[in-house]
């Protein structure tokens, strides 16, 4: 064998050669989602990462899968920006909501925090509608479109654990502004829209020189808070004023309780042009493994994120496309959103009366399909941690990890603990209270009750 | 109405915010795809894109149909990683072509050139295999994963027109080194090998301090060429002299006419650990609206690609990927590949017969499914730009842009131009003179061939 070359650029080479943008992220350690793994949990009820065990509605499903058997162009690209029936069905569906301005622009008169009066024209499928990746990809589509090196972009705390690295990627920095539970709760029950933001806080956060953006979630995941029209128009009218570009992750639109009826953020003066409004088929129509999502907003928001977009992936899958299309066209004939929210409506309660049952305090969520479990009263025995061998990257995390995982080896119940959506401030004073439990796991949540009551002896207040 | 808001934020201040990053790409104005549109030539046979007009396979369809109408997980999220089944697939049916190292790593003892004598272990699936978006999705990630400000990518010219804008949305430099045609062609045909690589201009550009990375696409698009093993060998020696990190794009790998072999540049000698190549089920498959592509290499450049793919868009489409999966485990089976070589080499020997006929010179490939035309000796009529209304955007533009608009034009038939895949320079020099033809249309290539003997007056050399 001859001798070495000069430079072989082995393992050790290239692992210093990685991005600058993502050394955080490979520095954080492993996920959450990967220390709550099925693979170390093989026989637990996973009642953490939401995923439904259901397939999409009959009256999609049935006609889609005929299609793609038949069909010769559901196996095929699709343009860009999303195919024309999707695009079509999207206006259809959603235009009302917007309330959309006249033209294509709002343009300066307008009254900050106040809702627009409903439009009357529709959304323009070929400038004001983008079909994502995922919500996911629209999102990353939408930082890598806009965010620049040192631009801060404010999420609320706790927020769904994929922005932080989306922005960061982009050279942005994430600032997190609290949603706080009340802190004098009489009772077991706190209602997700007691959860509220400090509004001063807010714009304290919002007027800062480098803030560029805001990433608003509503309803919200995982408190399940769906921000009334009075918060809205306040966030509205700090928004317009210090000039911020807004994300409003709407995602679990179609999926509010207790006739709390999502608004959109897009729909107040001002609103329109500064918003991009991210929506998506795998929430709205049970089948989060189609990875199609959407975005509305004005040209000069989508066109750029369409830019992005359109490098990333080229287009998404067609046939999923397809069958988002066909849910929403025919979403009303089946009074599907309706029936859809009746089924979680009775599944939340079964969650409700398990934890119920078994006295942890939670917050009862009026939209999306997860619940916040308090644990703070739930005490660990002290010799545990020592005879069940626990993980240390496990330890090194704030309380609510240590409890998901007792939760998990005494109940054999999977939940994710909080603070996987907190920053390092917030997670120390909320998060650590807290364990997400998800609501979209038919029939297992009635398994998991009696399982769950393994917990009483070590929740004595 | 009330006064103005103090800051309105309309259309034109969100256009000046754009990230700087796609500044280039919304200043390049209207892409080919866009002006030779099938709105715009809506009677036209679409040769241009490479995009099918059958379905994939009954052996997968039937299979993945069934499965689509009857499982419950084929519609929920898959794991980051990309599905296990589909992971597997890869890893047994691509084992062998990379001569895998028996370590993880391939370590310092290394003879730059030559190809490893064949492995015996196979692709870990845990950390070898990545499933991405599309391969598009894949590469995209890797420059997110690798490239810093100001890192040069060399691409070798003409190139997959995706590649500029990911390096450029990560702030690297897009750095060309052309495949040129031989300057004394004898008859009207090129073999696809003829196009070479000046390998000194190659090391020149790789030896810059501030190279880090080569994209290598083989079989090529748009030229066909399929990279022979000696000049694979001779990349593998310069990519470990200076260092390289490769992009080894080789999405047509199981499309080779001629009796030439695909090679694998990371199965060379040094390669392994530098190397991440990139697969497309939609091109394996006829499945391009599948997006489903993956990346293969050494565990310390796939976890880093991963970290950004998962952050794009969590994990790809599950239904697609369970099909690709089929798709790989079953091809032996139905001596699927050496059949569609078959057919395309079919469709092949139509497009050439149609151009013998009217007598435009071109390139033969040896991979893939496009064919270069040579467009120089076509002379368009003095007063035809002017009695056609040619759109402003397509005179801006080099003369392929004009000649292929009179193809289209004339023989409804459209191509694209081929300095859509060349820099600037080299598309003054080369790329001026030739539109690529796709032969992935059946049928419609023999229908095109009556269409474009319209061209015959004015082919007169």
């Amino acid at each position: 064998m001859s001798a070495a070359s000069p430079s072989t650029g082995g393992a050790t080479r290239w692992a210093t050669q990685r991005a600058e943008r993502i050394h955080a992220e490979l520095n954080a350690g492993v996920d959450v989602w990967t220390l709550f793994n099925p693979v170390v949990f093989p026989t637990a009820i996973n009642l953490g990462q939401g995923f439904m065990n259901w397939q999409p509605p009959s009256y999609i499903l049935d006609a889609i899968t005929t299609e793609f058997a038949n069909r010769v162009d559901l196996h095929h690209y699709s343009h860009p920006k999303g195919r024309p029936r999707l695009r079509q069905a999207i206006s259809d569906f959603y235009s009302p909501e917007f309330h959309l301005p006249s033209g294509a622009s709002e343009g300066d008169r307008i009254r900050p925090g106040r809702q627009r009066a409903a439009g009357s024209r529709k959304l323009d499928v070929e400038t004001e509608v983008q079909v994502t990746s995922g919500a996911n990809g629209g999102i990353y589509s939408v930082m890598g479109a806009f965010i620049n090196d040192g631009d801060g972009v404010v999420c609320i705390e706790p927020f769904f654990d994929q922005y932080n690295a989306e922005i960061l990627f982009h050279g942005g920095v994430p600032l997190y502004v609290p949603l706080l539970p009340p802190t004098d709760a009489k009772d077991a029950h706190i209602d997700s829209n007691e959860w509220t933001l400090d509004m001063a806080h807010l714009e304290s956060v919002l007027a800062k020189p480098s803030t560029k953006a805001l990433i608003l979630n509503t309803p919200h995941n995982p408190v399940g808070k769906v921000f009334s029209s009075e918060e809205l128009g306040k966030i509205a009218e700090l928004c317009v004023k210090h000039d911020i570009l807004v994300v409003a992750d709407e995602v679990y639109d179609c999926l509010t309780f207790d006739n709390h009826k999502h608004v959109r953020l897009a729909s107040f003066e001002g609103m329109w042009d500064r918003t991009i409004t991210v929506g998506s088929a795998g929430k709205s129509f049970a089948c989060t493994g189609w990875r199609v999502g959407w975005l509305v907003g004005p040209d000069h928001l989508i066109a750029p994120a369409r830019a992005v977009h359109t490098r990333i992936t080229f287009a998404v899958n067609s046939s999923a496309q397809e069958g988002a299309a066909i849910g929403l066209e025919a979403a009303n004939k089946h009074d599907f959103f309706n029936t859809q929210i009746n089924q979680y409506a009775e599944r939340r309660k079964v969650l409700q009366t398990a934890l119920d049952d078994i006295g942890l305090p939670y917050t009862v969520p009026h939209g999306g399909y997860f619940v916040m479990a308090d644990v703070s009263k739930l005490k660990i025995p002290g010799d545990w941690v020592e005879k069940n061998d626990v993980p240390k990257a496990i330890l090194a995390k704030h309380d609510d990890y240590l409890k998901a995982w007792f939760i998990a080896k005494t109940c054999d119940v999977v939940v994710i603990p909080a603070t996987a959506f907190y920053a390092d401030k917030g997670a120390g004073k909320v998060g650590k209270n807290y364990v997400r439990f998800s609501f979209c796991k038919d029939d297992q949540i009635q398994q998991a009750a009696p399982r769950l009551r393994n917990l009483i002896p070590f929740l004595q207040s």
